[in-house]
């Protein structure tokens, strides 16, 4: 099976979804990730744009082969994402490039920006995956694949429909969250919890609500002709 | 009375509110009808975009006809709408251009992309009607009209405020589905239901709802300074 | 795997999860049921009340022989049901009777009376079932079910979260509803849609959702202690 | 037409569908009042539960003059009701003696005890109305008549779905509830508006969104077999 | 101030809001507590439901020492909550005893019965305080308190409006949790996380919500004559 | 405490939080008033869009005046804000101009266009205020602002969080909402209610709910690193 990630910034996919990403993995199935920022103002101690691009996407790749994913960077300005016709046909080409299974990206109503422009667009092109006249450089795929939007950051106006047990992928997650290293340091600035202790916290709380010791909670995108399968998800 | 359907692909107005139309055209009201996009993706029998979408305004002509209607097209590409001034601009244009006393169009929260930004572009522009400021070709009308927001594809997230009783109009409204030869094809092959079949379980589900054998159900808009008027349906 | 089916009346197993009560009963599981009142009023026809209760509690194990399930009476007014001790207790010894895997019985959204207090009734009492201090007539059970909320009368302010696919079942599932015979007659001056032709309109609508020909759609309880597990459900 | 408003104490009628009522009594329909309580504890002044019945019964006696209205006094006490078999026997005696095609009650959301509980009770006998077996004192009815629900104390989470143009009915509204003296003096003591006022104010306001200068905002109670008809509310 | 906790069960207060006692304490203010249950159901291990409430209150009467608490049994039955006059009448002679400010309990909407009962119960006595005509022992008070909703077991359906911050009190509540001995042993059997682990991480969830390192969240009831005033929550 | 108040139009500014300005700078702290729109449609009367905007821009100045603020325009077209870059970075620029503790803007479920893209706008750069590689005119801030919703036009589909006491700055209110003579005249013609009346109706009725005598309502953005602090209200 094939399992494709769309981060709005690195690092979003595993805060995320690593933990369940790592699940995939482990039962042999592939997994992709696609970028659409490179989160190039995600530092205020790195000199400039190009240079925190350049470092971001080093550190996705990185964190990448815990999952022995392939990478895609749809190279968009962080907190600059818009809803636009090159947008929908970058996500497009990235949906039909990984040919998958199933698509975790963030939630439409997370209130951070590219979240939830990512979200949307995301669910924007599900129906135009195997539309031969929707102009793209990747050809159509057949497959109709099922999207789950993942958890808010702290979790804040989301609900989980469907929990996966994360126990033991967890400190694996962590290792791959901590190669993101310029964002641990700055963001400490913008929160009183450390990322890694954050993620803790939440996997904990989503652990607590699912019946596991950690866990990682996702909602489904519904439209019909692109109806969720929850059992896709790593639910054993 | 001057009724406006605006529907974001031909095919939408039939499948969404065929049925209501027909009532009021019985009824002596004049129909219109307006089209976003010319669906010049919605085939993957056709060679190209342009065949599709010249084939596609053939059919909606057709299909009009069962209505009386008059009918113009934006010619948007299909899939690929975008709120932007000239979407609001042309949205205007057309209703205006009908000078409409009721008006309906696809539900903002339909998750198919098209049929939600047409939905949320009709709403944007209903304070603009009167505006003699507010740039279009149109000159501005005085009417405020009502808005009214029909059902979505297999009803998915959608409980119907008010429903239009189409039993004696339902077998006409799969006649002017069925011009829409073009679509009954391929969409087969998206959906494990037939259109027609589609198109009756759902008018029946509604109906069943409603307690009518046939119906068809909607929402409205509301806004200060354009409240809906329900009995302006044809709910007798 | 044990499954409990509760109805609030004879005839609502039948028409609510009777399909999919057969595709376990197919799979080779046990089916229960427990009829919460005997529908003692459901009837303009029969002399009185007590006779009315005769038929129907025959007629329910009649229609119980399609999924072999043993059924339990509890036997309470129709239309009289309130939450109060006894009721509470009863609805404990079914579950415990029963020593389910998987529950199913009406949404507490459901605005029919005996329906909404069914779905609370049966919420009530989860956290109950292994307490070796709550009164009952039947022992604790150790078992931690997962309870599903079953669709209102014509799907009114009920989306589903699941559904199942029952197009092999259903016409199973008419001959079992077609054993409330009582019911057939005199329903028919409530509603202007037959009983039969009702649940196929409803089943067709909830297939067109779920990507099925025919289905039964469910919803979750949802409490610490709880949760639900959806892959419990015949969903494949 | 008949048209019943059932109130959980004397001057709720008044307060929250006065104008309606005023309105159909203008039309020639005939109006009956149910009153689930006789307020029994409204009152700091008066002496004791009995006197306080007393005055507020002979008060609504005098406020139904304004609608001709003939009224029913279930008599239950004051912030005592509950769900029982008597109280849902009593409102269905109430409603099957009024033969309505339109009742208005409290909101089920309202967070005022009596309210809440008269809201629910009055859902839970709609489809009893016309069983032949279903114990009541007064006989079966034939009609299916629309359940409304008036706005809440201050229109606290109550978005109304319909709005009744009052302007015309306002001033005799006030002085409907004039009729309630025993409560124009104690009330003021709980809330820093005088109860006039705070009527014109909610009044005004639902009007304001409504389109009119005084309204009174309604929605539905909704149940198959029991679908509201907006078209029965004196909308034009 | 006056600061009253009402709790289904023993221990549920120190769970739900023990924190925020503690910081109402620190402050000097005077907190009350009222049980409605004894819990006598909870454990499996104590031999009878006597021995357990009387083991339980003894617990519970060492909790509050916490917090220099007055506590109040009602002795209802565990599990067997219901809405009746007799329980209103309690909860209105506990609200009455402690002549509050500000009174917390369970939210209406946890799922588990005791907790939505009491809540429930708690929002329909709320303007009986003052009414001097409502049949309680303890005479009416003048005061008219804010009623806030505590976090439901795991957070499920919970929303917080306002979180207070309970850093400083958060070892402080173990302990006081650590009280609930008799619910230490069993719970573990129930749930795979242990009652004092599980709320570190609840508490911890809440606080990175809330911006703090450990936190309990809370929403309002609202009802016109008793709105929340947020302010008297120790927010700083 | 810096103070920010960001409006579609001149006049939303006054009309939706003008009371509670007024209250802010009577305790000494310092208002700030950006303009995305300078309303350049907004009349039928005045001969064009420039006119228009001239004058518009002049009575917000003088209206500015009643809370000593200062004034910041961004001169979009009226009826024609769309989500863009130039949009994102005009609004960032006008947060960091101001430098504030406390943000109003429109709700963004207000079904006004401008409005709703005003207030997804405002919410979109909240994480940017600080940053200093997103480009903008005016240096990164260290504060982390709260922002807060208006109510909408006529309170539809707005429930307030929190209510602001504007009983003594009411009049004041009306005589800043009078520096816009140009939308006083045509605006009558939209509404049966002239604009003062409308807000009085609004601030008498929003003080109901809140137990004042006039009030305007907030209701608050959430997200994790930009989480309300409402005690920065004027609440008392």
């Amino acid at each position: 099976m094939n399992v494709l990630a769309i981060g709005a910034h690195p690092d979003d996919i595993e805060i995320n979804c690593g933990g369940t990403l790592l699940r995939y993995r482990d039962e042999g199935h592939q997994v992709f990730l696609a970028l659409v920022t490179s989160g190039n103002i995600g530092s205020n101690l790195l000199p400039d744009r190009e240079t925190i691009a350049r470092t971001r996407e080093a550190e996705q790749l990185a964190a990448a082969r815990f999952y022995d994913a392939q990478v895609r960077f749809l190279r968009y300005d962080d907190e600059g994402l818009l809803d636009s016709a090159q947008a929908r046909r970058d996500l497009l080409n990235a949906m039909r490039w990984a040919d998958p299974d199933v698509i975790f990206t963030h939630f439409p109503g997370d209130n951070s920006t590219d979240h939830n422009v990512t979200g949307s667009l995301a669910g924007r092109v599900m129906l135009c995956l195997s539309g031969k006249n929707v102009p793209s450089d990747v050809p159509p795929i057949q497959k109709r694949p099922s999207l789950f939007f993942w958890d808010t950051p702290a979790g804040i106006s989301f609900e989980p429909e469907a929990y996966v047990d994360i126990t033991r992928a967890f400190e694996r997650k962590l290792q791959a969250v901590s190669c993101h290293q310029s964002q641990l340091a700055w963001l400490s600035v913008l929160h009183p919890h450390a990322l890694p202790e954050r993620l803790r916290i939440q996997a904990r709380f989503r652990g607590l609500q699912g019946g596991f010791e950690y866990a990682e909670g996702f909602r489904a995108f519904r439209l019909h002709g692109a109806m969720p399968d929850f059992s896709l998800l790593p639910l054993k």
